[in-house]
């Protein structure tokens, strides 16, 4: 999926950009109409610092009877039909795999998603569920575009936090659509017209020598909450603790990883893009769907991050670092980073990967085929 | 610390109302001198959505070669600079206890710090610094003005989150200087004069009737990571697993918290402000400092929250419910609440409260006198 072999197949360049700005508009549309939610539900509107938010006034009319969680399903289902008409009406001939649509069509989960070549949307109107319930600002729309199985546009856009992700394959990532992905870097970000350098990863910092320790490490507790032997709760505490602990305790082996920090944000989507920003170094997760992460991966690769499996192989020194297969529901995506005197970019993330892979446990997320 | 009893001593109402637009404005300009460190250090402002970010361009000057560690550090010390000289000059009298002041004139953070009733301000110019060396949005400036040892007045400014929290005794918590906290209320929020009514709760939702479960627990690693027999880390963990675990595994005792979601922030300071806002219901923590914690204390309790010690007392299901001693190191915040048909706000906080303390571990931070 990198940048210089994009499998366009019969979508020129001009129609790709259009395709992307189409996306762009749609991800702004639709994550305003997260905020008119989020605004009905406390009765106006939150203005900004400056006056940044004057044009987020609500246009949804709820009753006060409506209870949050009605308020929040019916935002969900009309964000995504919202979505799925516009792409409808725009390309009929394009496959749409929604969430919601999808949970209400289907018996079962357990089939590969994107099998077909053709061009797809894939879109999740509202990630972060539960933090949008709450009113914490970690939830936002995804929308990604994919062909040939491999997602090239991702829009994610997160209102409460201003903050709108994009990119399209040979285009680069950007946050705001101004700023280039990664954030750090010691070359000037903001120059958009310089495209064709986009894969230059010149001044990104490299993954730290003794990587995970300086890392920012993102997790998350997940649904699966059976406290039982084996189970998927207690493989990842497992593993959370083998990154966090510090050296000279137990667990042996050199194992500690010694991150950094350890931050659980509640939006496996936003964990994808804070990853294809450079804020956080790595992240491991297991039992995302294919909505969860399309459009996150589809940004993380543009700016140069790594995303393979979650689940260790048997020699972690030596196995291949393959490229994750969307809907494989087992994530390890590695920030973007640059050369350093001994080693190039990739070198000191498939590096991380390695050591990453020997302290965390296999997750039981299965699928036919894997 | 009600609103009713704001132990004012000899400050006027007028006096006090000065005073608070005097620590809003000097929060919102740290914020700016923040994200100033941010632009320079990616060679460029981040647009906003809008054109809400316009007034963000760097008057930093930064070399190329400073690297990430040196540009935080100085831009810590900066804005506490900045924070400290404006007070001196505005109230020369005021006590000042500062992070990086602080850290350069004592050996021992074993000593309470506020000591004395003056007044006396409390400021850590950058919460969540692991967070803003990558970049990672989750960073502010706290400034709290303390009376009688009591915090009255809190400013967190959050700027890359675009989000300001602000609070004075008797005159309610914002956001953005203009939504009512919490943010979840089924009675309009943007009535700014209605400060009267400041502690009517009435539409605040209750805490959930089988609370933990329903609620978002946010919690943090810390930096005592040793993997230890009796160490926080271990507490610690033990306590998040059973605040997060299903019913039905092990552990038994009932004690299975279930909770909605768990996050870990990387910010004391910005857990209490998403408390006060109503997004996290639960904030469980210990060894924070207190210029952590004293303006987020400030702004939750305005708002109607609770703040008690982390740790259990012997008997959780009868033990008084004491409030928080600032600098006891051990915080346990609950979110506003309001009525519910067989409960007051105040009681279903503090039954929450007894659920917390019978699933969480004793923590080791002390201090004399403790």
């Amino acid at each position: 999926m990198s940048a210089s072999s994009p499998h366009l197949g019969d979508i020129g360049s001009a129609e790709l950009d259009e395709i992307y700005q189409f996306a762009v508009e749609l991800g702004k549309n639709a994550g305003q109409k997260l905020m008119d939610g989020v605004h009905a539900r406390i009765g106006g509107s939150i203005s900004g610092i400056s006056s940044d938010d004057a044009n987020m006034t609500s246009n949804l009319a709820f009753t006060e009877k409506d209870s949050s969680v009605d308020i929040v399903t019916q935002v969900d289902e009309d964000v995504e039909h919202f979505i799925h008409e516009a792409i409808k009406t725009k390309y009929p001939t394009h496959k749409f795999i929604g969430e919601e649509t999808y949970a209400k069509t289907s018996s079962s989960a357990r089939e590969y998603l994107i099998t077909s070549s053709d061009p797809t949307w894939c879109v999740d109107p509202l990630d972060g569920t539960v933090n949008y319930t709450h009113m914490f600002p970690m939830f936002c729309v995804s929308i990604a575009f994919i062909l040939g199985g491999r997602p090239i546009i991702g829009v994610i856009y997160a209102p409460m936090l201003h903050q709108l992700f994009s990119s399209c394959v040979g285009r680069g990532a950007w946050l705001n659509e101004s700023t280039r992905l990664p954030l750090i870097r010691n070359a000037p970000a903001s120059d958009k017209r310089a495209f064709n350098d986009i894969n230059d990863n010149i001044g990104i910092p490299p993954m730290p020598s003794n990587a995970p320790s300086k890392c920012v490490f993102s997790c998350e507790w997940g649904k699966d909450r059976r406290n039982i032997p084996g189970g998927n709760m207690r493989r990842k505490i497992d593993s959370f603790v083998n990154m966090a602990a510090e050296k000279g305790g137990e667990n042996g082996d050199g194992l500690q990883g010694m991150v950094h920090g350890v931050r659980s944000l509640g939006s496996a989507t936003l964990d994808l893009a804070y990853t294809a920003m450079g804020s956080l170094d790595i992240w491991w997760e297991g039992g995302c769907w294919e909505w969860d992460v399309a459009a996150g991966i589809a940004i993380l690769l543009e700016a140069g991050g790594l995303v393979t499996t979650a689940n260790p192989p048997e020699d972690p020194e030596t196995a291949a670092i393959e490229e994750t297969k969307l809907g494989s529901r087992l994530y390890l995506a590695i920030r973007p980073a640059g050369p350093s005197a001994t080693e190039t970019g990739r070198q000191s993330q498939e590096r991380t990967v390695r050591e990453v892979w020997k302290r965390v446990k296999l997750l039981d997320y299965t699928r036919p085929g894997l």
